[in-house]
């Protein structure tokens, strides 16, 4: 059998335990041109609470009674495309089941290199490009610029700082707690890390960047945001990338009341969205594959396993309370 | 003798009469290489609020004490400076006063092309390139691009969506009142205007620009900042050019709640002040001297009269009780 999570009501704030259903369904067939994907990981990210909300945004959102959108690392079991062979190792957004059907359809083939499987969730996956292009094409670092990061230990933002410190910057994260503060500085190599559960953001800002920021690359929102915003240099940019503390807000999103701090710096808030690089993937894999085996840049996940607790897996993406890249088991590899 | 307006205290909200002090000093004498000017024309410009607080900006705030912060055109009427000779028409920032001193900073001697010396301070003058350098070189429009533009009857406002006009697009402002509206679609040819104190600015937004919007240019910020923010198109630029809405607020600033909107659709919204573009004016009011002569561009002025009006004259450009570029008249041509 099949075992899926599926949508079963929308949300309201943090998703719930009846905010899904668990069902069983058979093992389905594939046609010609089709293969048959057995998942082993499933990518656990932020932007899938967005997914749940019945808005317009850069994906439908997920339909009541729909399997849950995820990105996925399967192997092929049984292949109709002659594309794919079984035993093929895959990445798609297949999912969260154990079993998948797929053409071909924004799904590509891992090429190993002699790096975890799951770092293709991570590092080597979206959260990895995500990093790379948003921190690259839109925040365009130079040497000697003060970049700015929250979520330094998330997935996204962990890369976002070792990429930027490659490219001669000095990298300031924001993290919640002494834990994962340590893990920012040693683990990683930023400059500094700021404990937004412990200590004064802003006047810590101002300390680490005595000059001001000349990016800020955000993924939290609300109160860091507007901290940030306060603390920009000249010409600065703002990666907009995501504002978890906003999420499962049940009370409107709150805008960054400091936005004006644009205007006199005549700095630029700018958004973006991982999948319109989506054809030069295969590049950034390339590139951040020899930072990895160069020992430049560290993926960690934080695996977890179990289909079936995917529900209270989920919440460690909202409560902080995870190291590294948030990956559910579901197979063997 | 020379009546002046000097900041007497930092008013909390809207600018009231205790927040100035009116005087007469004895008219100044010049050193080598100076110049007495004799203002004649006054700019009154929504900047002028953000110049009272005590917060560092693009310019340092007014002091208390000081002769309050101005864009003026006056008439030199005796020169110890070789560039300058008595009867240049001079426009500068020699503040509200009828007499001023200058050394030739920050000064420039007006071409004449045969319109009236007030535009001078309007469409040829800070306002005018303001609109034209934050809607050319922040906005960036392209030909059958949807532009929106807030005080769209105001000084920089009419000027934007003339321009954009010229540059091909469709053009859609924001203004208080029939009367207003009618100007903006009547006189300056914007294709539609949309009445914020009678109309329901969401739905007219989404009538008047059923592909959204490209580029907006912001003079209010407030709720209409996140009206524009909630109807972007893809690659949608915002240009930042004030907030008069929030100027006066006692309550702190509106942050845009819908800033995600620059995410969902790769959008980014960009500051910028005139003053960086100083070395490019004399371009700049070439070519709009030639969209004036050409009938392309309406200039239009709002002139009230006497120094010692100042304080309520000024409240005009936050009750929106003007028609055209404020301008108070201090003395004869």
């Amino acid at each position: 059998m099949n075992k899926q999570i599926t949508l079963a009501k929308r949300p309201i704030g943090l998703p719930q335990d009846d905010t899904w259903n668990f069902q069983e369904t058979a093992i389905p067939t594939i046609a010609d041109g089709e293969m048959l994907i057995k998942n082993i990981y499933i990518s656990l990210d932020p932007a899938m609470r967005g997914w749940l909300n019945d808005v317009k945004s850069y994906l439908p959102p997920v339909g009541i009674g729909e399997v849950m959108r995820a990105g996925t690392l399967g192997k092929v079991i049984e292949s109709k495309n002659a594309e794919y062979a079984v035993g093929d190792y895959v990445v798609g957004w297949t999912g969260v089941q154990e079993y998948a059907v797929s053409n071909g359809f924004m799904l590509y083939k891992v090429q190993q290199m002699g790096i975890p499987l799951s770092a293709y969730l991570g590092t080597l996956g979206m959260p990895g490009f995500t990093a790379y292009f948003g921190l690259l094409d839109i925040g365009k670092p130079k040497e000697g610029e003060t970049l700015l990061v929250s979520g330094a230990a998330g997935a996204v933002g962990s890369v976002v700082g070792q990429i930027a410190k490659i490219k001669g910057c000095k990298v300031v994260g924001i993290a919640g707690g002494p834990e994962k503060c340590g893990y920012v500085t040693n683990d990683l190599g930023f400059d500094a890390c700021i404990d937004y559960k412990n200590e004064n953001v802003f006047k810590k800002i101002k300390e680490h960047c005595p000059k001001g920021i000349d990016i800020y690359f955000d993924n939290v929102g609300g109160d860091i945001l507007d901290m940030a915003l306060a603390s920009l240099r000249m010409h600065a940019r703002v990666v907009l990338c995501g504002a978890i503390s906003q999420y499962n807000s049940t009370s409107g999103i709150k805008g960054p009341s400091n936005y004006l701090s644009l205007l006199i710096n005549r700095a630029r808030m700018e958004g973006f969205v991982v999948i319109d690089y989506a054809q030069d993937y295969k590049k950034a894999a390339m590139e951040m594959g020899q930072w990895v085996a160069q020992g430049k840049l560290n993926t960690k996940i934080h695996m977890e396993e179990g289909i079936e607790n995917f529900p209270t897996v989920l919440h460690r993406l909202f409560d902080g309370n995870k190291r590294g890249k948030l990956v559910l088991k579901v197979g063997e590899e």
